[in-house]
């Protein structure tokens, strides 16, 4: 049986993540469970899966936590549920760079972390390179993406691919206009086609931004350069991803745009098991795929990114505070849609890198991009 | 260095080895030759890449190969030339059942055997398997479905498997309707849309009986009952199959339809190594991919094959030769195209079903089922 602590479980994969913890009891033990500020939630869960250890952000709903479940410890920081002795895997289910702290704690204890906090892998992948080499810890994708990777390179190493294709939905304004995205209005950015998310990652698939940054992951999880990243537009969001090897073979993972695919993927690696879905993939039910190349006009938020990636060091960072920052602005309607990658272009231009930024180096920058535009 | 014999080299799959062969000559060395009738062909070959071995159907071939080339031995049969002790790698390129015996001899001598000979597995899996079990052989595909399965299991044994989705381009006739079937003449069956073979194999492509035979194969290689295999018409000839996994993953491998890649596939396994083709896999020129049911009342071959895969014995040989006599008759203009299903279903009705039939049982039927219609 895996021991196993969910760091955001009140969120879209820590739900999922019980649901599949919930229907497979003898394979799985929820020892931690941590939550931001979904109190009730918190507290169902801790009802259904008695966890050893739990914690939330305010003191005041540790407090709560406490008196209601006299038997829990209710430990002070992610990072300390992240790290407990008894935990195989952690799952990072966490949104934003608070889980990159915790993150790094669980790889330094040799914890397997299942892990779909993009900040982790954007900011400090080589900070996660070296905690896993000399830790013997393990980073497995949940990422639909990224898990689908991990999958085609089964068996190879990196020097066999030629490239990796990134496939994304192309997001609700594929087929927009310049002129009509510069009108898109929140309520517009807020309806993703295929998958169900947070607001944040949302809009973020509509600006290509979440493709952009998953090309960060993929080079910092698989070590490709950016020349051999492409990403592929595939509105159907059933081909996550493929690889093309230097032999002329492609290999590509397909199923429904269902999460719970790739969390069960990362708890089971390298074992397979049962899984049941909503929906079971059918391919006669997907008897249309489409491929087509990205418009980087259209989408700049691509190009940011590819740039930011070669430029490395810091600049990820850069990249991604900047980007939580303009987004944020754009879902209190500060700002306009078009505004947010251009306040991440000035942002970017502004910024001084910082070559293999430690730990506090990577929050600092985070810190002062936020308050620079929320004071 | 490895060692090669190509039985069948001056067919089509024996002249895209050695194709492979002159662009790596650091990494393979022909050790044998053998070819059928084609002794022109053969004699540029010996020319060109110098085996030590060869070997030709007639005996004044035979000898006209001695007189041309003193330093060359000319061994008597293809079964002597599958299993020299020198050999690593025996590509299996021969056309028909005649490639059965040499392919046993040459895992009964421990030799890695890269088959497209699809009488072997259909015919005589059981013996096949035997052989590798006993002697540590291992029989890799080249057909291009079998090698796209034989990479998506890669890693995962057959108890994970949920569906194994065999495609087809659905052959030339796949929009026609029966009315139209019944007046297919043998210009129109020598066409094929997506890939250049020989005539057989093309008549076979428009019947479905190709996709039939490589059902049973799947199950003879894979060891999938055959409820768990389901053929897919994909008119594109990109994805070449794909497996479903117990956990809602479906790895697919896609490449152009050139059969370098497979063969390149099976002489390199478990290595990969860059490949020189006409055309590079761009996703991008393949934007659109279809997916559709197979129609088996148009195409009964299927379910013909289906009955006799799961029937076994020695029901898949006698479906095989009742195919190749009926394609043959096809191609002397002696039978209608719509008689060829029909011949073989009389035959299969007919026979006398032998469970794990010898090597000698199964060339007897063979013989049997040939010489009832060519006499």
């Amino acid at each position: 049986m895996k021991q196993i602590t969910i760091i955001g479980s009140t969120g879209s994969i820590g739900t999922q993540t019980l649901e599949i913890i919930r229907s497979r009891p003898n394979d799985f033990k929820v020892i931690g469970l941590s939550a931001g500020k979904n109190l009730e939630l918190l507290v169902d869960q801790i009802k259904e899966f008695k966890p050893d250890y739990a914690t939330v952000s305010s003191d005041s709903d540790k407090r709560t936590l406490r008196s209601l479940f006299p038997e829990l410890e209710v430990v002070k920081s992610i990072e300390e549920i992240a790290s407990l002795p008894l935990i195989d895997i952690v799952v990072s289910a966490i949104v934003g760079i608070a889980g990159l702290k915790a993150n790094l704690e669980a790889l330094k204890h040799a914890k397997k972390v299942a892990i779909a906090n993009k900040e982790t892998l954007v900011c400090a992948p080589h900070l996660v390179r070296e905690n896993c080499e000399k830790h013997h810890s393990e980073l497995i994708p949940i990422d639909s993406e990224h898990a689908a990777i991990h999958q085609c390179l089964l068996g190879y190493d990196n020097t066999k691919v030629e490239k990796i294709l990134l496939t994304s939905s192309g997001g609700p304004f594929r087929t927009l206009t310049q002129e009509e995205l510069a009108h898109v209005k929140l309520a517009d950015a807020l309806k993703h086609p295929k998958w169900s998310m947070g607001q944040k990652i949302t809009v973020d698939s509509s600006t290509l931004m979440n493709k952009g940054l998953e090309v960060i992951e993929v080079n910092a999880l698989f070590d490709i350069p950016y020349d051999d990243i492409q990403i592929v537009i595939h509105p159907q969001s059933i081909v996550h991803s493929a690889v093309s090897f230097i032999d002329g073979n492609t290999i590509a993972q397909l199923s429904n745009p269902d999460m719970m695919v790739p969390i069960q993927y990362a708890l089971d690696f390298p074992e397979k098991n049962p899984i049941k879905l909503k929906n079971n993939f059918n391919i006669f039910e997907n008897s249309q795929l489409e491929f087509y190349k990205p418009d980087s006009e259209k989408f700049p938020a691509l190009r940011l990114a590819y740039q930011a990636g070669r430029t490395g060091g810091s600049m990820p960072t850069a990249l991604n505070s900047a980007n939580e920052v303009a987004v944020e602005l754009f879902l209190q309607e500060k700002i306009h849609y078009l505004d947010i990658v251009k306040m991440i272009e000035d942002e970017l231009e502004k910024h001084q890198v910082i070559q293999n930024p430690q730990l506090e180096e990577i929050l600092s920058i985070d810190t002062a991009i936020r308050e620079c535009h929320f004071e």
